[in-house]
Formats: C-alpha cells, sequence, structure tokens
C-alpha cells in the first residue's frame, strides 16, 4: 500500500499548490490513499471552510487532518456532523465534534488514519500516548497512518518510537519545516519529525514576515497575515507499507519549492 | 570563503562522531573555518567540559558555540575566561562569564561568529533580535555567521529574515532534527531552520528513548540519560560566501547517518 | 462538620509551624477533619519523606495532600503503597502510584478528599475538570474537599464556579501566597483561590531569596535552597459545612506569620 | 507621603467601582498620589481609551499603569503620546511608545511611578530586573513606587526583595486576585504580592464564568467576554512613606466586595 502524505496548506497559495501539484503527484506515484493536512487553508491561515474541504477532497486527497487550528474558523462546526473525510485530532476532549479517526479501504485491506495533538508547548489536550494505546484495539487494523500534530522534535520522535511496530506511518506536522529525518524505525513505522508545510515560499510559516518580524521585535499585538504572492512549495511524504503485515517498507520526503521545482 | 558548521554534539557518541568524521569532512570539503556547537557534549549530554572543548578544537574545529545548556557544567566557570574560541549566546544578560562572538582571520577577510539564542519556550533572556541589531556596527566586518540557538521555526526564520542581506549565515541549533530547507534567502543571507544534532541515531534527540518516553507516559520527574550504544549521525551544513560581499552563494546540509553513510 | 486546611508545607521551619500551631489550631478550632498540603516537606523543599509524613499526621492532620513536587523524593515510591492518609492529584495518568482521593468517616458523615493539579503553566495531566465530574458518582457523598494544586488564578476560579453547588469546598494551593478572597460561592461551595505555603517567612516561596533572585537575575542554572533561618509562617482555611447537605456556610483563611502573630 | 494604588480596573463595572468609590477613599484616606491600574478599563476588557482613561483622572487618579494587556485597544497608539499621567510597563521594547515612567509631585518630595512587566509565563519583554537597576539614578529620587506586572508569585516577590531598600513600594499586578500578604519588608520596601482587580465580582477575574468554564472544559477558541451585571469588587493598598527617607512606614489591602462592604 502506498500513502501520500501532503503537509499543512497554508492560505489561497497553498490551496492552489494543492490544485495544481496533487494530481500530477498522485498520477506519478500512484498512492492508494492520500492525506492532506488542511488546518491552515482559509485564506487568512486558520482552520477550514466547507468548499476548501471539498476542493481538497476534489483535487485528489482522501483525507483531510486538523491540529490546533481545527476550530479557528467556526464555519467548521455548520459541516463538521457530515464530514466524513475529515479527522480531527482524536485526544481533543471528550465532547469535541467530529472525529479523531477515519477509515479508508484499499483492495482487501483498511487503512486507518489517526490525527493527533502534542502537547507540549501546546493547549493542554487529552494524553496522546494513553489515547493511541486505547485506540489501537478500537481501529482492528494493521494499517494504521498517525499525523501527530506538534511542536517539539522530541515529542513527535518519542511517540514513534513508543508505538514502533504497532503503526504503519507516524508524520509529524505543526512546525511548517520539514526535516531530512525519514526513516522506517527498527520495528516498522515509517517515521518523519515533520512533514513540512504546502503554501506561501516566501514567508514565515506562510505568513508574510514583516508582520511576524514586527512582533518578535515589538512585542505588540500584530494579527499575521498570510503571504498570498511569491511561489510556493509543497511538503510532505510517500510510504510504502507491506501489504501483509503494514509495516512501512520505506518513506521518502516531497518537497517541491524554488529550490527544488518538480519532476515527474 | 567556506564555512563547516556542525551541529549540537551529544555525549560520548557525538564526541566520537567528531573524532571521526570531522578531520574527513575537511579534508574532502576544505572550509576555511569550522565551527561545532558543543552545548551537549559532555557524557550525559548537558554543558561541555575543559577536556572536551580542547578535544574538539583539536578535532578541527575553529570556534565552539553553545546554548541554553551552556551552564549545565559548572567546570565552564573555570576554564571560559581563557576559552578564546567559546562562544556563549551573545543575548544572555549584562555580566554573563564568556562572549557572545569571536573573530577567525581568514586570508584577507575576517569572519564574526555570533551565537545567540531565542526567546519563544525558552528561557527570557535579552532580546535575540535588538541585540544582533546592537553588534552589527560592533562587529565591523560583512563575514558574519550565526548560531541562532531556539526552539520555533518562526523565530529562527523570523530572524533569517530580519537581517536577511546584513548577515552572512544564520543556522538553526536547539531542536536536534535536521530541516530540510537550507537556501540561500533573497537578500543574500544563507539560512537553514536547523542544523540537526550530532550524536547517537537511536535515540530521542541524543537521549535514550525509553527514558523519554517514560516521562510522557507518566509525567513523572525521570532523568534523561544519554544513549551510548549504537550507530551515531553527524549533522550541519557547509556555506559557501562570496569572498567580496560577505553574502552567501551556496548551503548545503550534512547529514552522516545510518540512512546517509559517509561518501567523501 | 468543620475542616481545618493547612497549605504547602515547606522544609524544616514549615515542619517545625506543623508541630507547634496544628495542635493549638485543633485545640481552638475543633475541626473534625484536618487536612495538610505536603508537597515541599523535604528539608530541600521537595516531595516528602515516610518519617515527615508520620509526623505530620502525629501533629494532626487525618489526610495530606501533594501537588506537581509528589515524586520529587523519590522515597515515596517506596510508602506511597501503604500510605492510605496521602492522596495525589487524581488527574496523574493512569497507572500512577498513590491514590488520588480518600474517605475520612465523621460521625454520620463521610468526607471526600481529592487532590487535582491544575495544567496551566504546569505539566500537561489528565483534564482536571474532566476527572472531577468523572469521580463525583464514585465518591458518593456530598461531603467533598478538594485542594485544587495550580498555577493560575483562573484555572482555579473557574474550576470552583464549575462545580459549585457540587462540592464542599475547593481550597487552592501551589502559588504558596494566600489570598483574601475567601467565600462561600452562591451554589453553596466554599473558595479560596490560595491557602498560602507553611514555611519560612523570610524567602521567596520558602526559598532563600539569593539563590531566587540570582536566578532571575542572571538566568543561570542556581538551585534554590530552601530557607532554614528566621520566623515562620502557617497559611490555611477554616470551612464550615452544612452537616445535612454538605455546603459550606463559612470559610475563613488562617494566617499566623510575624505580621499576625497566633492568637487563640 | 500617602499613596492609594487600585489594582486592573476590568470593563463597565470596573470603571462604574472607581467613580463611585476613588472619591470616597480619597475623602477617607487623604492619599497625596493615587495610582490606578487601567489596563483592562475598555467595555472589552482589554486596553484603555482616551475616554476611559480621562474619566480616571477625572476621578481621582495621578497616574494609570498599565500591563500585558496595554496594545490591546489600538485607539491607544492615537494618545498615548499625549497621556502624560499614564504609564505603560519601562521594560517594553526599545522603541514603543509611551513612558515606562512618570514623576509626580508632591509638597517638597517627587514620587516616581514606575510600571514594570514580569517574564515568567509572559511575552519575553526586556529584564524587568536589569531595568530598573538601570532606571534607578535616571529616577533621581528616594520615592519610587513600582506596579510589577507579573504572573508568579515568585517573581514579585524575588524583585521586591532585590530591591528592598531602594523602593518606597512594589505592588503586583495582574492575576487579579488580592493577596494577604501586605507587609514592610526588612529593607523599607512596601510590598504585596497581588493587588487584586477593580471589577464584576461574580466572574473569573472579570470574564464570565460560562465562558472561562467552557474553554477549560473543550479547549477550543471562545472568546472570553466581560461579566457586566452583578455586584462590583474594589482591590488596592495604601501605602504610607517616610516623607525624609521614602521608606514605606506602612501597607494596607483595600478591599470593597459583597463580603466586605465599603466602611468610611
Ligand atoms: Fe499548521
Ligand atoms: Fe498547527
Ligand atoms: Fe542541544
Ligand atoms: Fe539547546
Ligand atoms: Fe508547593
Ligand atoms: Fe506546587
Ligand atoms: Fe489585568
Ligand atoms: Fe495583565
Amino acid at each position: 500500500m502506498r500513502i501520500l502524505f501532503v503537509g499543512d496548506v497554508v492560505g489561497n497559495i497553498g490551496v492552489a499548490m494543492i490544485h495544481e501539484y496533487l494530481p500530477q503527484l498522485k498520477r506519478d506515484l500512484k498512492p492508494q490513499v492520500t492525506i492532506v493536512n488542511g488546518e491552515n487553508s482559509t485564506p487568512v491561515g486558520r482552520g477550514i471552510s466547507q468548499s476548501i474541504y471539498k476542493q481538497i477532497l476534489k483535487d485528489g486527497a482522501d483525507v483531510v487532518t486538523m491540529g490546533n487550528h481545527t476550530w479557528d474558523n467556526a464555519e467548521l462546526y455548520d459541516f463538521i456532523g457530515g464530514a466524513n473525510r475529515l479527522v480531527r485530532p482524536a485526544n481533543f476532549p471528550g465532547d469535541t465534534p467530529g472525529q479523531g479517526w477515519t477509515k479508508v479501504k484499499v483492495n482487501q485491506q483498511v487503512l486507518a488514519v489517526v490525527n493527533l495533538q502534542g502537547r507540549v508547548f501546546m493547549n493542554p489536550m487529552d494524553d496522546p500516548f494513553a489515547k493511541m494505546k486505547a485506540l489501537l484495539p478500537e481501529l482492528d487494523t494493521d494499517f494504521v497512518f498517525v499525523d501527530f500534530h506538534a511542536e517539539t522534535t522530541s515529542e513527535k520522535r518519542a511517540f514513534a518510537m513508543r508505538y514502533d511496530g504497532q503503526l504503519s506511518a507516524v508524520v509529524g506536522t505543526h512546525t511548517h519545516v520539514q526535516t531530512s529525518d525519514a526513516q522506517v524505525l527498527q520495528g516498522g513505522t515509517a517515521f518523519m519529525t515533520e512533514a513540512g508545510m504546502t503554501g506561501p515560499a516566501d514567508s514565515v510559516l506562510g505568513m508574510k514576515s514583516d508582520s511576524v518580524i514586527e512582533r518578535f521585535e515589538n512585542q505588540r499585538p500584530t494579527r499575521y497575515t498570510v503571504q498570498e504572492v511569491g511561489p510556493g512549495l509543497l511538503s510532505g511524504a510517500v510510504i510504502d507499507l507491506n501489504d501483509k503485515t503494514g509495516h512501512a517498507t520505506s518513506i521518502k520526503p516531497i518537497l517541491i519549492s524554488p529550490q527544488h521545482p518538480y519532476q515527474s
């Protein structure tokens, strides 16, 4: 089984990059399952709208994952009930609307796609380690992909090593800068600390650099605004699983950027 | 001018990786200046000792940089006064022992090597943005390398974009996982969010995974211990500067790991 | 039912204050139940030992509560199994040794004593709000006292207002400085943001001021040391409950300090 | 010299409490200088407006201090240049509009009123300890009042003990719940960890409890809204200084609340 994952889509340029490159990537890589993190996909870079959710699916995603920005666009409350291809972190508190995981049928197998959020330097959600442990029997499949949305490299890697051999893949999101450590861990779990973002290249994590620099320098409340001009980048990974065991055989980063133009 | 930078050396395996590969890297890459971050180089992964400092210089470093672990080994207080090749973050408070930058003569040019520490999710040091601004006239050279030791991708990138064109290179350290975004910014500053660490590969940021996982799962005070067995990795970057302007012409990541064995 | 609560006992002076004043306070106030927070009661101000635990009980406590420093003295692992009068935060993760609440029989009633820990600016424990909700039916009594160990005034007060009418009393601990807001909320829950500490008066939260000031000024790792000389203070509250409903009828702060000497 | 200080004014009820009680308090206590923290005085509890600033002065304040919410109401940018009775934290970065301290003439003496902001669990401003040290010679008077706006009890008390004998008074603000530790320190500095807020009593720090509880329980972005009904409270302190030395002779808390109605 081949999985294509694309990291945090930011703003209009991010959505445009999906529209432009996801079909090509799918044609070239032929993944059975395509997963896109959409937590920053509105034009202001916060949350997701129904029309963008539908657009990302139409452009080729099977599942859309989220993160700490899940609820930033309140429109989600209206459509999450029916958004059966969208998963928000499974360790959000008990009564949170929406689902923390979903399943995708691929030939004879079933891939569970799980979203979890870390807690270090983030809001205090339920324990993602304990949540994963509780979910495993419930998922009832050897094919499990986790988008682990977290700030620190240590929490992401510790999580992956804790569940090495029990999950097919753990791919980190949230920090928006791809890491170069894609690897299959000893137990057979594909891991990458951070997939990286999909959005405006000439920016700070998708935001106009001026507004971000200003806030660092004057420590006053400046609203970050999404960068809306210039080239885009698309970041992610492609993962191959053994169709019998669900263990990973390979994980390779994907990076389309001004420095690395797309090559079929 | 070519600069070789090697990220956070962790524990005995990190020091052994330096000993084994730094001479080879220098032979192959022929940098004029070699800089190594040594903030985790003691056997327990915290701080630096005089003997290890000397060993790293002997193995080929011209300058050793530090970070938030600078003072974790109290022995440093005894030798920092005479350690003229060691720099600790320049934005530590006023009376802090040691120096925040040093200069290395390279043919006709002088390279200033600066160490700074970020503040997001870290201890509240003096403002690194303001400190850089104040330092620039003092450094009085067009060749400036900054090891920016910080937790978040946003603070690192915002800093680099703020000083794009005024610094030769900004290389991030501290999160220990190399990013794949090495690039020369529009103004001519080489930038990479994170150089990555140099230490035990089968670990969480250099520490035994068991102890780190345990703490994430039980939230009780477990002392992390350095991983002392298994393969090592070495992470860093090589940067080329225009000898006239001090602007960067190229930055390339260096990564020696089980997945990427060293090739001359 | 009258409850006497005494806030975080710090170091030898704190233990001595308990020894000197707890018997007098009990003689004068005649509480049916006496509860003491002992998370800082070792000579170094971190955790608790078996001998101090026994001493605090002998001096008059019926229950000893804890907090974020629960595990700082590893000796606790050895005796917590048999320490049936000690409660550590109930929202520590699943497999944590010890108990999160206990019951004290008072004539015809049973008082449940619960310890919970907040999450804002603290380690990410299980959700204390959700934990309280889950505990309520399990406790199966109208008489419930909660030591809510938390950093921020907002989390403490929000918790008390959330469970106003369902708990007899919520008394905050951890910040070590008593607040002047003791009050019975509209629903009948006695509340006080912070009981305050019991320990050395000439100190910063029980620690020698020199070491604390030094760390604020130089941001280097200085070990805080407990203040071992000078006068002590004892902080707490006395709470009266309606013996039929379990609702509070009164809460009054207790403060013995150099500025407020004890008066019977 | 007698100083009256009133803690964080929150929303319309806070402003109304000032209007109703400040004149009475001044008539009864006869302070020479009256200082009011106005960082939450707009109807939404964030920042200050010009009309409210003028109203607070008209109701009897000589100086208005601020805190971390200084810039939440952007209108301040328009009038801070001419607001010579308003001080915002002096340790905001270099180019911040406005002033960090001001002087009030009282008979033969001059009282400097300084505003500083802490850094623990707050945005990383310039070092308040270092800033105070630098300011002391500049202030050039033995009569110095500091509103230290900070989150933790430790930073507030450490600051007061560091400058004990060099400042007339240090009064903490920001956590909105008054502490019961008002005292003159050994060197002659009046100190109180937290003055407390002036605003709606039936609230969480001035905000409607429902919105705050909701956010603690569901961890989703709920905008806090100011409580606009019910009784108010007014918190502060009155401090007496020796007219020769500037040292404090007394500090007493002021608390007007449903539990403690005002008595002349
Ligand atoms: Fe994101
Ligand atoms: Fe995120
Ligand atoms: Fe490091
Ligand atoms: Fe570090
Ligand atoms: Fe404590
Ligand atoms: Fe505590
Ligand atoms: Fe406030
Ligand atoms: Fe504040």
